[in-house]
């Protein structure tokens, strides 16, 4: 399974196998049953996520007690809170397993470690943030131009392994519409 | 000018002045007039720029040529279009000086190389890019959790450098508000 890691590292920075057999090291394999979460809002001890399979799901609750998803992370992509993380501060998110979900979990005192011990990483996870950077910027491009409606059907057009791995209820929550709002969505599409 | 650069770096990795020095040769000092764009949609030679002094705002027009802010920078912040770097695609974003700015400017090529010298670099810019992503999550979470007018006065109240050096009417659009709904909060908030 660690072989998605490998090649995923492999993807940006080359490095061999045998020095990534080293990086695994610093990395512990987790099992998550669906809904077991990983981080609760006031954690301070906090890990960097990279999913192996499955899915999970970053959301916080507001002061009216709602749930609101702020990003999912499929095989191949990491999560965490990252400016909790960086500032070493207690975190206001909650990450859970969506399914059931393998990952590779690193603390955020492993990962100062392994940024010592293999500067190469640096690079890899400098090109890995500076994606997700990119992506929250086009995402505000959709948020700003499209109605709802609007970016539902170009998520599903454009995302279709997120509309068919992830609960509908819960792609709902994350665009801010109503589960009942997508269904209407899904028939009026389909008729 | 480019010791706000220098100190910037330092901030996150250790690099000598004189390496520094070094560093900066790979970087184009420019004074950008204030509504000069640095960066058009279409635009293939892309680069990534550093605020010395003044605001670049990053924007972008929308299918009924409508325009949206996407984001800011403001001194000692970087700005750039990063999946379109990154992929080497042409952007489908602006960049303007909201005011008389000076900037350190390095194209996609250059900053290849400049990785390639100075490994360190990685380190600084993953960190650099770890918190614009982590920034964009909190921002998510602003979105989801508040109204406009709430937003509005949380913006203000965290980040007074901002509401201070950005005309009012560019907060507004940032924000997805009317200038006029912005003056009538303003008066509400003095009265």
């Amino acid at each position: 399974m660690s072989k998605i890691l490998f090649q995923h590292i492999n993807k940006f920075v080359s490095m061999e196998d045998q020095v990534l057999e080293e990086v695994i090291s610093y990395f512990t394999h987790r099992d998550v049953e669906k809904k077991e979460l990983l981080m609760r809002s006031g954690d301070t001890i906090l890990h960097d996520y990279f999913v192996l399979s499955g899915c999970l799901q970053m959301y916080f609750i507001d002061k009216d007690g709602t749930e609101h998803t702020v990003q999912f992370a499929l095989q191949g992509w990491w999560l965490a809170d990252y400016l909790a993380l960086q500032a070493k501060k207690p975190t206001e998110f909650f990450i859970q397993a969506v399914k059931k979900t393998a990952i590779l979990s690193i603390s955020a005192t492993k990962r100062v470690e392994l940024f010592e011990t293999f500067p190469k990483l640096e690079s890899y996870f400098r090109t890995v943030y500076q994606i997700a950077y990119g992506s929250y910027q086009t995402r505000m491009k959709y948020i700003l131009s499209y109605s709802k409606e609007e970016i539902y059907f170009k998520f599903r057009d454009e995302f279709p392994e997120f509309v068919n791995s992830i609960p509908q209820y819960l792609i709902a929550n994350y665009l801010g519409l109503s589960p009942e709002y997508i269904s209407k969505l899904r028939r009026k599409h389909i008729s």
